[in-house]
């Protein structure tokens, strides 16, 4: 059985997998634009920061030096060393380079981890609402997302009473994001403890993404790091570090699953980008972290200002996004239908906005993610068309 | 059924995906180097010169002005556009931009083509000795290459009668490499008229690896894009155009799959890097392209240097290697075990070439793989050591 469009078959797994709606709506939110319509973009999980001046100029310093070569499988020493003294600085926790791989953004460490742990038809459980990538990657080696419901009274996060119920014979794992996209909720400590031993007793592999942890608005979100060295940690230079278009990622595994990790990213990407991960290496310099430390502020005042204004318009949001870049909100006080919502909301109003529609099934038509990633002035603006078509 | 390390379970596809020899070789190698010894590396498929002054001096300008975000899941237009006036400056054929696809990497074209194309059990033609990572990309995705024994007398390639023989109620296409790696052969154009006649008339779909088609030493080596619209083409900026840390690819695809790999682009890769793109944009100035055609003459002086002086020790090349950066040559008039030699050639005489056993099965154990990746009097040195343990 294949989809076929007259002359060329493709596999199942193309036919399976879904466009992303957030691409649909910036394309026609770039059209809109490209008409002369004044749009604003709350869609794309990408901040609107370019890249810090100090990693910029460590790039600009690589290049005039030559860093154009392929590098190490795992990543260039440096980083690796330095990710490590990152993790003893700020999370004061031991994380031996050799067990930090760098990937080709969080998207190249995705598909390590799915390619190393999962064989077909095998199952991983992960959220509903969730990040969309995750299936997508599950999905192209065979193996399947089980989406597991979660809600506001569990703080859209998995519970060991959830990893139970839905636990089945073909389950090999577990992930959860904290921060979480699109619920920007976080997991307390003794929550990744519970998580950790409940999927160790069902002998599964949990899988922690912090590509959102240094967004964390509370004065403190652990690391699973900190709890439990027998799991596998995403990460990125793209969210909190501001270096989306290098595409840099890294991943922290098991000392056990490095050797093999590694070799599969040998035959799947040679290296990681090494102009990018010499850049990267300025990521952790005093004068770096204080920009980025002030952009967090600066995203959470924007939440702070988002969340009030949606929560007066009538949107719901009943648990507080801790971290990321989103506010997910219940908009079924104005939709059944988010994907309508979202395109009507950008064509008469020029908001660009993603339905629920990507992140999973469960409640989806009636929630959308607001990114914000914009400034409170332009927020406000946004909000002031948004009351045009909710009120 | 699983691969286990006492406390955690692995894939199967990871117990099957074969580590690459080459960097074995080159990990010893670096050890070694380290150790103080002087080594002569003629293993790694790079290019021994940096990316050319004018792309660097553009990745450099992109840093400056902050094109850093992520980019069009397809590659920016620039590059599409540039790439479209390349085919139909270089080759005189009418390639639309929408056809290209830029992608990270080769590798990243690979992962896309393979994804799209191929149902678990599914089975693709590919060469042997052949590029180890097409095997690795089919197997990641459950599907399965199958290997066809390919030999001098045929120039180490396929051929409509090979494709015919080979072919199984499984196959959905086959894989070409012109020119090959790591045999540096060539596919004429009506050798490619005949297998792609070949190929269709069985249903199938054909790719053609055209990654060194830039370093190709024949007056004219046609792209399969002179003949035929329907094929896939995977190219990078990697090996003529040497910006292989980078990590920057394109496809051509048939008119009709393009919207299904921007699908996948989109899950799997989010986007290629910005800034590598922005750089390679410079890659079609005149200035560059006289840097890189001059280049191109140094690596086939090279080839003709020490295809000669590898003849004189008694290695055997039956068909001249037209392109690429390789040599793959007969050695058993030295060795049963390709791995021992390349190993003791290192260990003994700091040589570092690749054995055979990374491109395939047949005759594996009897060749050596090696890349014209020094200067001239290098490689007067490498030979001068070889000649110490084969005479």
């Amino acid at each position: 059985m294949s989809n076929s469009n007259g002359y060329m078959k493709f596999s199942n797994r193309a036919l399976d997998i879904e466009p992303f709606r957030v691409v649909e709506v910036l394309t026609r939110a770039k059209e809109l634009a490209r008409q002369g319509r004044d749009i604003i973009h709350l869609s794309v999980g990408e901040p609107d920061f370019p890249t810090a001046t100090p990693i910029l100029e460590a790039g600009i310093r690589a290049l005039s030096e030559g860093a154009t070569g392929y590098s190490e499988v795992g990543g260039i020493p440096e980083l690796r060393n330095a990710l490590s003294k990152f993790y003893a600085g700020e999370y004061g926790i031991d994380v031996a380079p050799e067990r930090i791989l760098i990937t080709p953004g969080a998207s190249g460490g995705l598909l390590l981890i799915c390619a190393l742990l999962l064989n077909p038809e095998d199952t991983m459980l992960v959220t509903d609402p969730g990040y969309p990538c995750n299936r997508s990657f599950m999905r192209l080696i065979e193996a399947k997302a089980q989406l597991v419901p979660v809600t506001s009274q569990d703080n859209f996060q998995l519970t060991p009473e959830l990893v139970a119920k839905y636990w089945q014979e073909s389950t090999v794992g577990a992930m959860v994001a904290s921060p979480s996209n699109p619920t920007g909720t976080t997991l307390k400590k003794n929550q990744l403890i519970a998580i950790s031993q409940q999927v160790k007793k069902l002998g599964g592999q949990l899988i922690v993404d912090e590509i959102y942890h240094g967004l964390g608005f509370k004065k403190y979100i652990p690391s699973v790091l900190e709890i439990d060295s027998d799991v596998f940690v995403v990460n990125s230079f793209s969210k909190y570090f501001g270096m989306t278009g290098w595409r840099l990622g890294w991943v922290v595994a098991p000392e056990g699953a490095v050797k093999e990790m590694e070799k599969l990213a040998q035959h799947l990407f040679i290296s990681s980008s090494t102009p990018a991960q010499y850049a990267a290496l300025a990521c952790f310099d005093e004068k770096t972290r204080f920009i980025l430390d002030e952009r967090k502020e600066v995203f959470r005042n924007r939440r702070d200002f988002l969340l009030s204004a949606l929560s007066s318009l009538g949107f719901s949001v009943p648990c507080l996004p801790e971290g990321a870049l989103y506010i997910y909100s219940d908009a079924s006080k104005f939709t059944e239908d988010s994907d309508f919502f979202c395109m009507d909301l950008l064509e008469r109003q020029g908001v660009a906005v993603t339905p629920g529609t990507d992140f999973g099934l469960i409640g989806a038509k009636q929630h959308v993610r607001f990114a914000y990633t914009a400034d409170v002035e332009q927020l406000s603006f946004a909000v002031d068309r948004i009351a045009t078509i909710v009120t």
